[in-house]
């Protein structure tokens, strides 16, 4: 079965404190993008790597990717106006039976969380990490908030997965703005989305903080 | 205005993998529920702090407590079977016009935190911190799972606050499934909540992985 990745690092990084953005920041000596590719060649160097880039910043990108030697062959994709045109963009080249789509600011996702999407991708089209939530919820009204109970939900990471044909056809629909990640735009088509278990170090680098918690979990 | 403190350590720590349970593990130096009495103490000396523990481990605490030569005062209450015992025995003891409940496993509660909850006690009869959510949710069906939009949630995490004669009535309720925090309670007792900012590293120390990146923020 052959698989595409989809690196998705076409944020501009709006929460965070640096003018250079967050995917590209040396973490404990490598950019965290690298890291990211390297997770996923590490794992298989067999599957054909995508990255979608804001535009502007493709050329710091390949100048980085020189600089650091970085070997791992990747394809890059132009990245549209919002991170949904860029994955349409880049599920367009893909020419795996299955695509994962992964957020480039998630570099320490394990190979455990990859073997177990992968082998759930064998009997389903849409198959999505999920770990358990630790604080409570609530849901915001417009004037109230309301508890929601967390044991009936969980905090989704990437890569998501799905059947290539199937997510590219969901693809072709208008963008909506209940869009939050892969699995809603699946969702949203019918598909189905499967749950397996993620990895708790596989943290979106969002913040400051996020970062200095990935420098000490590589450190680990 | 007077302040009432509860700190809740009453968990034995199923998902931790340590013989004692994980309020009383050093961090840097300093037992994790040490550090969270000393947020509070050092916030403000003159409220009065009660602390729940298991049974079980109120001898240990006092022996902890006596090498480390800690002195903040506090008074033990006996942790009940649930959590939610434990709250209504401290709820009894209290002396303030208002009560903050905070996990015994959030030692890095910062001031802001604890400026903005009180501020907003002086018009509200319920207060609680929140921070965005940053990986998206889903929910859980009997078959199946459902996309829901991050924008519509956010994570809460202690102290939550309130005023202390509601909050002792809404206690004086049959314990239900429903009651994930203090603020369910609340609400299920006709209380509405607000919500202030919390600050993002006031984590729930669960796993041993969130007593890693403690340490990481302890020493930044």
């Amino acid at each position: 079965m052959n698989l595409s990745v989809i690196i998705t690092a076409g944020g501009i990084g709006k929460r965070f404190s640096s003018e250079v953005p967050k995917q590209f920041l040396s973490l404990m000596g490598t950019p965290v993008l690298m890291r990211t590719l390297n997770s996923f060649f590490n794992w298989n160097p067999m599957n054909e790597i995508i990255l979608t880039l804001p535009t502007e910043w493709i050329s710091y990108w390949e100048k980085l990717a020189k600089k650091h030697d970085f070997k791992i062959p990747h394809r890059i994709v132009d990245g549209g106006k919002e991170r949904y045109h860029s994955i349409k963009n880049a599920l367009d080249i893909c020419s795996g039976d299955f695509v994962m789509i992964h957020d480039g600011v998630r570099p320490l996702v394990d190979k455990g969380t990859l073997n177990r999407c992968l082998n759930a991708l064998k009997k389903n089209k849409a198959v999505v990490p999920y770990i358990e939530l630790k604080d409570s919820i609530r849901e915001l009204n417009r004037d109230n908030s309301i508890s929601r109970d967390r044991k009936n939900y969980v905090s989704v990471q990437t890569p998501q997965c799905f059947d290539l044909k199937l997510i590219q056809k969901a693809y072709q629909g208008e963008y909506l703005d209940i869009f939050t990640d892969d699995a809603s735009v699946a969702e949203n088509s019918g598909m189905e989305i499967y749950l397996v278990k993620g990895n708790e170090e596989n943290l979106k680098i969002t913040t400051p903080i996020d970062f200095k918690i990935a420098e000490s979990l590589i450190k680990k």
